[in-house]
């Protein structure tokens, strides 16, 4: 961790970047010589902790998240400005820095002058990180909406469940980052300079629109709930007429040649003197095609059988198909 | 993109509109000859952000969106108010400032005297915009309403479902214009006018009597997913009605047909003395009416058929029909 | 139009009642000789605005709705108040303003020597307009919760949803008259009298007693939809008890009967050998007898059959009748 | 009335108690005796006012609503603070001041020497006596839960919407009892005096405990609402599956008994042979329970019989009995 | 209670808890020597109060609510900060106090020093305390999540339901102490050192990430209502799509055999003449054979079997299993 301590130093200010909070005494006594308060330095410790930001002196202490790709939780970052260094803490070694650490090897710029404005950059890149994830979670909703009204299987209900829990983690993560945010543009707050105050605008700005994302994907997975409600009910409605249709066809003409299965004994002329017609067995066939006709033209006039694509052509949705 | 320069010089002040973000080399120069910050030039490039305004100096940037006809989307314009210019930026040529340019033809009235009241006439054109889509959107909802009540199939809940998307995103277009706008009717905002207040004010009207309108859309949207639900279940019930009263009329009579189909030995005079019976056909026939009968009487009764134009007129809504 | 204006003048100023927007060169003119500005002379002629009042000099303008009984829309009526006169405006002949005529009419009173007591009159009057169609939509539903409890059709849920889409209309009119209103209380109104505070005040109150209406009824309102989900479930279940309980025991009955309908060769003794014996009719309908039983023993104790009156007699709620 | 106005009499301030609003003209005239304007009496006979405080001079008038056991709606209470009464109106006889009556006649403590404590003592009272009621809903709410689960009928439902109507009344006559309450607790209402803050704001701490008690209360119950959509379904599916095993089983069953009830010509070798074979019964009851076993297998393989207690026992909740 | 009292001295300050309140008359007095006012010695006993903090002159009365494991409520803990005493009163024995406990008898640091300090530690205690309670229940919902998925039961909803609840009942002991712990640390109450106010904060933070988790929760529970429900149409679409396949296979393959179960004399040749045919009963059941492979066919193309692995592979989302 040392290593990492003296390579950081840039011009007048250090970026500290710790990776790993196993080494508590040795980050408590850093912490302790950079002037952090023992509440802070305690604070340093907390994982699962809300973004938000405490003033402590002469030091501003931001706390942040960063979106973990394909994982229903975000990662700690904790940002420490002081006035000769920026400290940067997190438990994993997975982050969203490197663009900013380009700009440093780049070399020159305000990033390079300003411990400020690597504070700035380093809070931007945070917040930043988590479009590319909205992003993955808004094609995520276009790929269940196409196969819930293609296919409503108990797996889209499961990942619509997964797909509301992911983004109730990001804007629990993200929510708070304004507050985070607005506290450094506060004017009570001079350890940040005024001319970095459309920086950080800027930054809250993007932190807004995430929230806006969030909040719309949300409302639509929610959508989606009732989509595939209604598409279980649809299929089920599609499933029992078909039950319907073909049962209720079936049942009369199964009664029609059961009827003439009856052991009535013939010697009487009233017992089942359809038997000894000569065209009795045509007869009880037309019987029984009779009843499925009836049947078949009800079904059609109820407008479940071929209600679709003949019975009302001008109802068909120009886009549904 | 000079060439278009040139010819909207007006008066004292020019209205420069650019379309096309592709030469942005060029855009960044003719900005920072305009004295827009560099903050604001890297604005001009991003596409997707949240209609805001920015005080930039003596620059007022507003970033507003304008609806696309038929399209789950919106389109992005810049307007920048300098003391002499108001520069229009946007990616599509599409727009909604024909009815400005038509009064700047026309070539009289304060549009013509005052890069103020053109910044706020384009403005009031984006916002007005919005209204026609918002009809549109409306007349959908009928349309879709009627739909449902006649024929509740899946394409409708698909038709639903969009259509809460589409106003899903014209709120997020909508709802933060009303900051955008608010911003400049503030006191701290001298670059505006207070003769030009009024005005903006009328406008923000506009934008909140737009977000009304949005809110009572996605209000009657959501209770159309009830309506398509409930006239699903209801769809459900008549079949599952039909599909109960048909069975279980046939149902005893098939049995019953079965029974005298039996091949007892009728050696036995207990067994099946029906069979022998010279009117035992028309007692079996009888015993089938009679269930039947009863199973229709039955079903009456429980206001499963008949019951809606029969059993309680009184119950009948005037104005379901 | 003039001639309505003439004999409105009463004392020291003048009520002028406009109705109909076609003469709106006329209009105009009037309103610029009353001193209105453009900006507001232009909004006299939009329609669908919602309620709000803009201080426009001496002059206060406020825009409120008025109900329409038994459409879901709502009356626009701009009123104007000036020094020496009230104006108000509206396309429709139909209003809320009898009970003001009748009070002027009998021609003494405050109402007669002030102009702003005549404004808050004449405010007032379209506030209190909103109880008599709200206290309808409370007997509507009501009426609904009745039918849905014992008839639960398509068509209740048709009448939920203009329901709440009536009651969406009118929380959109009720809605922004609270700001309307208060901007007249506000201190920098000097246009109106601090002795006519009190008036305003209990109008606001009567203003947010209609939203609390509204939103009880709202909520009644989504409260039927659960309702009628609920009882087509519930009706449903019904019909798929019958369904079930019916098919169920005759089912095996049929299966009985088809299995004495066979036809083996009754040569070998191992084949139906109940065929001949003396009371296998008896038997076989012995045994049909006791698969009914059982059945509907079974279904006895599954709470299905006889479970409402006769399972759990405590269970019945005392107020459910 | 008048009779009452005497013996209440109490020290140096009196508390007029006023039941039923018939005798208008007496309370008008004694309303205007004791100092109160014109609107304030005007206000005195509006009955299904919202809970508010109107400073009017030197008094004081509250409005505040009482629930009534076992009914849905609230009566109306008005409360006047004079510096030498206290006023209290209201239509009913019923109230909750009994305890007040027994405290001022027990006769001693501050209850007798300050009208403003009595003031205070008579809005608690009014407050206090909604915690009975909301506890006899939290009562109702469990023994809908236990109801629910034990037996989703139609009744349960109707119940849940009656208990939410009860609360959304119960509801709108808590919240705005917070605004009366904190306006007399506002530095500019000298009429209360200062050391009766802490009172005050006890009374206000239990308003905001019923506000807290009937949301939670409100959530349940609409919690109630999906428990019983839930149930029903879940009975159905029971139901459904029943019919399912039972009719699939004795399907193929009767397929077989009919098979073998055909009458194809013996005299062909390739007809029915089997209905010739020596254990030909057998060999079709065989058949027949093959066919039963083999469905009963797959049922018991898709958890569909014997699932709940035999399939998952470790799934079994431990807090579900 | 008294022997509780005198070892509980430390230093210059008492901790004084106190467990149970049947001695009334003896906490009273106590609380009296201590100077709490009437008003906040009444508090002490009400049991059931939502958290809050009262500045009772030179005392802080603090009430906060403790979780209790596997119960659907929450205790009471009333602290009182004084000059020279801290005082702790519940009713239940079981509290969250021993970390507390622990650390004063450790014996040095600031809580043996500073009354104050020792107020905030208990106050951190209780709020912490809520940590592991909360937790559970995130185990809990994962726990029922799985079960849903897997064995959508009715017991599962009953524990969702209990699990809304009982998030209930913490969301709303959590959310006043907000406001609690705030009051804590407003300017005007000097009783607390300002040195103090970053431990506040921090104890603040909590309590909001507090309710962070139980709002996360509680959305999570309520998509666990629409999982349940969903799983629930899912099965009972399995089970009707079963049950419909089943029931058409055998349908027509029956009807065939009753057809020619029919009785009609075979002296006519027109009647029944496949009876005669040498290979009649062969071709009967190839008629069966084609009826059942139409109907098989027919729903393989509906999709209706084999859709899950062979309709639409790649359908199948890639983390549903």
């Amino acid at each position: 961790m040392q290593d990492r301590l003296l390579p950081a130093q840039v011009g007048q200010f250090r970026w500290i970047d710790i990776v790993g909070l196993e080494n508590d005494a040795e980050i408590s006594k850093l912490a302790q010589d950079l002037g952090l308060s023992d509440l802070s330095i305690a604070d340093l410790f907390h994982l699962d902790q809300r973004p938000h930001t405490d003033i402590d002196g002469d030091l501003v202490q931001t706390v942040l998240r960063m979106p973990v790709r394909n994982q229903p939780f975000t990662d700690q970052i904790t940002l420490v400005l002081g006035q000769d260094f920026v400290l940067t803490l997190r438990e994993q070694r997975r982050d969203c820095l490197d663009g900013v650490r380009k700009r440093l090897a780049g070399g020159k710029g305000r990033i390079r002058n300003s411990s400020e404005y690597l504070f700035y950059s380093l809070c931007d890149a945070v917040v930043e990180s988590f479009f590319p994830v909205l992003e993955e979670q808004g094609d995520l909703i276009e790929a269940l909406e196409e196969r819930i009204l293609h296919n409503p299987s108990d797996g889209a209900m499961r990942n619509i469940h997964m797909l509301k829990r992911d983004l109730l983690v990001l804007r629990h993560a993200i929510w708070p980052m304004r507050d985070a945010l607005a506290i450094l543009q506060r004017d009570d707050t001079p350890q940040i300079n005024t001319d970095l105050l459309p920086y950080l605008r800027d930054c809250s700005d993007h932190a807004f629109q995430l929230l806006d994302m969030v909040e719309v994907y949300r409302e639509t997975a929610q959508g989606l709930v009732d989509l595939q409600l209604s598409s279980l009910s649809n299929r089920m409605n599609e499933v029992m007429k078909v039950l319907t249709m073909i049962a209720t066809i079936f049942i009369p003409m199964t009664f029609i040649a059961g009827l003439y299965g009856m052991n009535f004994d013939r010697a009487s002329p009233y017992n089942l003197p359809e038997l000894g017609w000569r065209f009795g067995y045509l007869y009880a066939i037309g019987l029984m095609v009779i009843s499925a006709a009836v049947m078949l033209f009800t079904f059609w006039r109820l407008g479940w059988i071929f209600g679709r694509s003949g019975a009302d052509p001008n109802a068909a949705p120009p886009d549904a198909d």
